[in-house]
């Protein structure tokens, strides 16, 4: 670590635990944290009463910026209760973005040397100095979309609120959970009171998208928008921004389209071309990691409750404030099985090889995520073997990806079963790779841990 | 090619196509053969009329040994039909078992300046001569097993049926359908009736495991039988004997205690120890691949039918009657993940290094198979919204493991459904790479072909 430890506050600690465990010491931090707020009784609407379950369980969902809950978030916590929330939120998604990015940076200078790296944006090469100014950077960036968000929606919000306040409180938290991608609501409906309120859909999805795309993109288009029409010719975009972003948006439009075509004779067989188009994109868009929805996922077929679990189950990119396996991880496995089938020894996009490392690091998140995922649902069916199959494939995949749309099942699991979605959300979070390398110590880690961190982090 | 073709009786043919597209064409044949000859009135029982449908997924259930029925076997076709069946299940077992294996020995030879191969047995350096007395050693070792079978289950049920005729012509079908893991029944109920005979499940379980755990862990198991004292002590078992039987142990015993935790408290609740014992046995070994039961599926918990799906997608060994992923696939992945996680560069196992190129082999085989099963699950939902998910993934899982096991809706599949079903089984008992690559032309295939090929075939 050496030269970088001096970037941190605290050296003695930073010195005995790996990049891994710092995120992950973090996290559970947070959740403590949370936790204990949020069971203060000012967090509490007069005669509110909850379990220590309950609290626990909205505190992990808010750190992970899940939005799957136990309890009513309007109906069950005051005003403070919500503001602790929504910190809650800016805590779990843009301060572990931040530190994720950190980590990532640090790694990415410690990996300077290698050339053909997935991951090689210019930050990568910039001196500790320019770290911390990027850091500083992603919080300037993330909060004025919050902020423009917020100042959009509490302003068209109050044609639907009796007061200003009333518009602003629900236009802040509504942003702050969009662009968190934190999936929790105060309408006790999401945004199904907005089903036909195509502009409020637009501003979300928005909000979603910038918080899900991943912050390393955002940077480098921030930097694309302030330089000159000639600069702009000049200017290349790293091959995480185009990976992540044709994929993100790949996904996005396959998801969009299959959605249509699964829903052409049951959701959508009463509804207009727009309302159809506009349901579809609003829930695939959220289902990359958002968690907000214009719709009750139970009037979906199975067969699209299944789609949209395999669209959660992936997630979205990494460096962001998503979970699930990443876009990216999703990527490089269909990119390995093309390659592979084709013969193909080197893999090659956009002009740039692909290191095996990355594409073993792709494929293992990906089959212990399945392994993972296919356990947990066996595990619940056996503990709520009441609950239908399809509601609870949908919401494990929902905690695993940190989406935090649901069928309505949350609050009927087992104690046993919530603490199950908790451990996912919090690895879904963390990042499935970052999770396993948490427990693997002694030397054999420090060989690898590097190129293997660099891209799954966030 | 040059020297192993002229093994082959139609050079011409063979010219042209690879190894890969002539054991698909050879199934392709195997099917179409079957097909026309269930479809013969004099298949058929009196008065009986089967449709198009109907009969070509016998066919195909019957020439890809996986069992899977719509219509009832002993109900519909006549003591002819039945022999058809048995014949289609030879073909089907035996006959690709001796192509994939001649196919598979005829690329070991070429590939035998490889050291660290993971097949390596004695069989790969023989000359073209010990080739054709290996297939033919096979074809006696596998009959001879149905023979014995057949003696022993006709004569034994000699106390359950009134004529000797009706004793030996049951004990026949039972024989070759359990050897060749063909997963066919002419009780009508599969092995229910023997649901508390542990003799006939026993014999069963041992012709089901015969067929199933691979043709090589059978040659040199004989070899092995067949020498002295002291010749065993020197005898190396091959890493392929060693890996097969160990993952295919594991997965029989781990898939035991599994279903008797699953249902102590609810199928096994009112059952004694050794009637669990043996329903959760037999059902291990018969999710392998076999397809017989001696119950209902439907008797199983929800966890339980989605753990057999599981067990029933993973398969039998490579190189035997079984499909699915196989079970050298499955522990080549998990080994891949450990070996990941560990941080170890070189992945060794029985004190032998294992090739990337068979890893990767493994990984890709995996997720396709993966994405395969999602998807035709998907369209499966879509397509027959009335049936539960659960039975539809247990069907799928059992297709693409030629199992055979079915909770009893694959008549009331639409058309479509079946007709994706044969599609899984001809896959499953292919293989998924070599189904793969039989699209695969051109240079890039001559460069990856062999190698690729010497793990999954069969
Ligand atoms: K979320
Ligand atoms: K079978």
């Amino acid at each position: 670590m050496s030269r970088m430890d001096r970037l941190t506050p605290n050296k003695s600690i930073l010195d005995k635990l790996t990049p891994v465990q710092l995120i992950s010491l973090y996290y559970f931090i947070a959740a403590s944290v949370a936790a204990f707020l949020l069971s203060l009784p000012i967090s509490h609407k007069d005669g509110v009463q909850l379990t220590f379950m309950e609290v626990l369980f909205t505190a992990v969902s808010a750190v992970t910026v899940t939005g799957l809950t136990v309890v009513e978030t309007a109906d069950s916590f005051s005003v403070f209760g919500i503001f602790m929330i929504a910190l809650a939120l800016q805590i779990g998604g843009l301060g572990v973005m931040a530190l994720g990015t950190l980590i990532w940076i640090v790694l990415g200078k410690k990996i300077g040397f290698k050339e053909r790296r997935l991951i090689m944006t210019d930050q990568n090469t910039k001196s500790i100095a320019g770290i911390v100014r990027l850091v500083k950077e992603m919080f300037i960036v993330i909060l004025a979309i919050e902020f423009i968000g917020f100042i959009i929606l509490g302003t068209y919000y109050l044609t639907y609120f009796d007061s200003a306040l009333q518009a602003y409180y629900h236009g802040f938290f509504a942003s702050v959970s969009a662009t968190t991608n934190g999936g929790f609501d105060i309408t006790g409906a999401s945004l199904e009171p907005f089903a036909n309120d195509y502009f409020v859909q637009f501003i979300n999805i928005l909000l979603i998208i910038a918080g899900a795309i991943g912050f390393p993109v955002l940077i480098e288009l921030k930097e694309y928008l302030q330089i000159s029409q000639e600069e702009r010719n000049l200017k290349r975009f790293s091959l995480f921004t185009k990976l992540t972003s044709l994929t993100y948006f790949v996904l996005l439009a396959f998801s969009l389209i299959v959605i249509l075509i699964l829903e052409f004779n049951h959701f959508f067989a009463d509804k207009t071309w727009h309302e159809a188009f506009f349901y579809s994109l609003f829930q695939s868009t959220t289902a990359r990691s958002g968690g907000l929805s214009t719709m009750d996922m139970n009037e979906f077929t199975t067969q699209t409750q299944l789609f949209l679990s395999s669209m959660m189950f992936i997630g979205a990119s990494p460096s962001s404030v998503g979970g699930g396996i990443r876009t990216t991880t999703f990527a490089l496995v269909i990119i390995f099985i093309i390659s592979f089938a084709s013969g193909r020894n080197r893999v090659r996009i956009f002009g740039r090889e692909i290191e095996e490392e990355d594409l073993f690091k792709a494929v293992v998140v990906t089959l212990l995520a399945m392994l993972m995922f296919f356990s947990v649902v066996i595990v619940i069916t056996a503990l709520d073997g009441h609950l239908s199959l399809n509601s609870i494939i949908f919401e494990v995949s929902s905690a695993f990806g940190t989406t935090g749309l649901s069928m309505g099942i949350t609050n009927e699991l087992s104690n046993f079963s919530q603490i199950l979605l908790m451990g996912l959300m919090l690895i879904g979070r963390i990042g499935i790779l970052t999770f396993l390398f948490s427990f693997n110590r002694g030397k054999t880690k420090d060989r690898y841990r590097y190129p293997k961190e660099k891209i799954n982090i966030g």
